[in-house]
């Protein structure tokens, strides 16, 4: 049988039209139109789970969207490995943003395009075909399940209950997660903390319908005006955080750990030079990295109010809306931040409006200790493939979902990313470069191996 | 022959088929795509000039849409009176929230329902068939010309030029307009002042693509939280405007002028109950009618960027944009607001992000002098029908063709307007009281002939 290495030069480019047949789905969780195609890639994920060498593979049902669930199990005595990860993607954002169609991937400069390239359908790929070698080439040492939800953009608002109603099921040593990223192509790096998140809508009311705002300008509170205010005064100038007890159970991290995240490589213009930004900004006292990775930070994902078609319309708007999200830190709870931010933003509103607040969803921050047997594993496969290694990283990313794995399940998880920050991910021109992709099937059977000696 | 009001009475139907033709045609100018209503329009009120007793009525093309021209000359020793309405109409907004099609003219509750019922179609209709009945009667005692224009809704960017091209043609002694609204059915009032508009866009750009919310959240501006730091600083507490220099050209209105215009009924209750509010507000020191008629006032019409759809995306959004419009009092010089609007929003912007100022239009503000024999001859008109003496009245509303007028034909302009402010005119579910219509038809001829008296 041959290495890993052969394996993937000669099964290259059908790795990638069995990827890009899963690209092809638009599984847009946060559209319900795209119900139907959930499906679609909730079968063809229990295809590839056969194919890849499942002895049992099954489309669940839950309350929302289907979860594909396989598994492998070839000695009760040995250790097993979930591997989780999800079929759903982003909306596609501005189409004409795009330089090929997101969900007709196409190879360029060495990457590939497309939504889900990277998140997670080229990552949660990378996982089936590394098994598929192991089966192949007879060295997986471990049982293997998979979990692949559909939720997972929207917060995976089904999956908790999925976990409760199969325990049993699901029981393994540790899950082993591809939804993250690297420093570097040549710095590999692992994710070992995630920050929580509370998504809250918040919609103001003033006049009844739309206003003439000649007529009534000036003597009217307009809810786009009065939403400008109160969402300004949630950041102050420090660029910290207003609402009330908000910083309340934030772990402060320590000096001791603050210095070693710093040994972390960090390219400053390289980072502004990738998202076009000619000036980083943040919390006082805190570096960028520590901004993204140890404090929470609140941002407006989107904002609508009045007239926003090309030209003018002299209105007072009836409605304003705005889409705001938190991301936590240990050990801020979601929905105590949520019932916070219900509270003091109705606080902010003047009696000339009236104020809508709603939680959209939410997760819980995660931190994985470094010094646990599937960690070290971790390192090890890194240090093999990349010739490095890995730094432990606290991403300020969220998957909600993880905390809920300890809670729930009572099992760690092991945030094994290869996506870089310049996949674009959420964003129009989502990419994922091969030599990820590829580096990343070569590095997933060395954890097997590295986590079955333990 | 019949008196004014046997004659409304014996053609009402007519004349409401006549309307509902011209409200039928969709001539919405700030959608570029309703370019050929225009001429639809421009054409239907040619026949509706000839129909009504013109002599002459031609299509006129000007660098943007077309303006309708007629006259009936019966004695150049006799007084001209310029008609001036406009065929062009707002959009629907949400068509969702209209009881009737926006452009299908319903009657109910004795109200038109139909964008243009009142603003402008309905109003401006009203003087053809004014015209027509003393045609018809043998009572016409002046010349009479019509110009009625297709860009009145987007600050008439060419009317301008057309006035100072055609100075001769439009030669007269006052200009007539019916584009505003009464105090209340049984309160007439004749408008003697306009605020004049400055209306901006403004767009920022953050990073250059939408960046995961996650990864980047807390490290890098985000354009939205940027925009509505720098729009709510645009007032302060006390609802005063606090770009430099905005106030410096504003005329403050005398304590007797004021102590005039607070004579004027408000039922305080009754303002509150029309437009769905609580609580009015505005700036300090200044009562409902002086803040949008003597006091300038700055509404951002509309803002947008990042996710605004269902559901959630977490993004920071590379771009966030508003629409923000000011109204001005005498002597506020609308493209001297651009300016100082532009420098002091350049100013407030931080470094992280990069932003764009654009003008989109403006007009001067206005006032009318109430001693002229043309506003005597409309205060006799409206005592005559209503049974009252009309109230002279500042409103907030812009015309800005008006100062236009003015400054380039050298004619005073008297705003006869029969509109309420219930008619709900920029908004959905526009409408005109039938009895308003009728009203104002009866209300002109009597103008005229005072006017005749002078």
């Amino acid at each position: 049988m041959q290495n890993i290495k052969d394996y993937i030069e000669a099964n290259k480019q059908r790795f990638l039209d069995e990827l890009f047949e899963l690209i092809r789905i638009p599984s847009i969780s946060p559209e319900k139109e795209h119900k139907d195609d959930m499906y679609c890639a909730a079968k063809l994920w229990k295809k590839i789970m056969i194919k890849s060498g499942c002895d049992i593979a099954k489309v669940m049902e839950t309350e929302g969207n289907p979860v594909t669930y396989g598994e492998k199990i070839i000695d009760n005595s040995l250790p097993t490995v979930l591997v989780y990860g999800h079929m759903d993607v982003m909306p596609v954002g501005k189409e004409e943003l795009w330089k090929s169609p997101p969900f007709e991937p196409e190879i360029r400069d060495g990457k590939i395009w497309a939504r889900g390239a990277d998140d997670d359908k080229g990552q949660a790929f990378m996982h089936a075909k590394a098994f598929e070698y192991m089966v192949k080439s007879n060295t997986l040492p471990c049982n293997i399940k998979f979990i692949i939800e559909g939720e997972e953009e929207i917060g995976s608002p089904n999956l908790k209950k999925f976990m409760e109603d199969n325990k049993e099921m699901l029981k393994a040593d540790v899950i082993l997660v591809s939804d993250t990223s690297m420093i570097a192509p040549d710095i590999p790096s692992i994710t070992t903390g995630l920050r929580g998140l509370t998504y809250m809508e918040v919609e103001l009311t003033g006049p009844k319908h739309d206003l003439h705002s000649g007529l009534f300008g000036g003597a009217v509170a307009n809810p786009v005006n009065v939403l400008t205010k109160m969402l300004a005064s949630l950041t102050n100038k420090k660029g910290e955080i207003t609402i009330k007890g908000f910083y309340d159970d934030v772990i402060k991290v320590s000096k001791a750990e603050r210095a070693e995240m710093a040994k972390a490589p960090f390219d400053k213009k390289k980072y502004k030079d990738t998202i076009g930004i000619s000036r980083l900004s943040g919390e006082k006292g805190y570096s960028t990295n520590e901004r993204t990775g140890i404090r929470p930070a609140l941002d407006i994902n989107g904002i609508w109010g009045g007239y926003i078609e090309k030209g003018t319309k002299t209105i007072i708007p009836s409605k304003a809306y705005a889409k705001v999200s938190m991301r936590l830190v240990p050990n801020q709870d979601n929905k105590k931040i949520a019932k916070l931010f219900e509270k003091h933003f109705k606080k902010l509103a003047p009696k000339s409006v009236k104020t809508d607040v709603r939680f959209l969803h939410g997760g819980e921050s995660y931190v994985s200790p470094i010094d646990i047997p599937a960690y070290k594993a971790a390192e090890k496969a890194y240090t093999e493939i990349f010739g490095k290694k890995p730094i432990p990283v606290r991403s300020g990313g969220s998957i909600p979902i993880i905390s809920t794995f300890e809670k729930v399940l009572g099992i760690k998880s092991i945030l094994m990313g290869f996506g870089l920050a310049s996949d674009a991910i959420h964003s129009e021109n989502e990419n994922f470069p091969l030599e990820m992709f590829f580096k990343g099937i070569e590095t997933i059977p060395a954890f097997y191996k590295y986590y079955a000696e333990k």
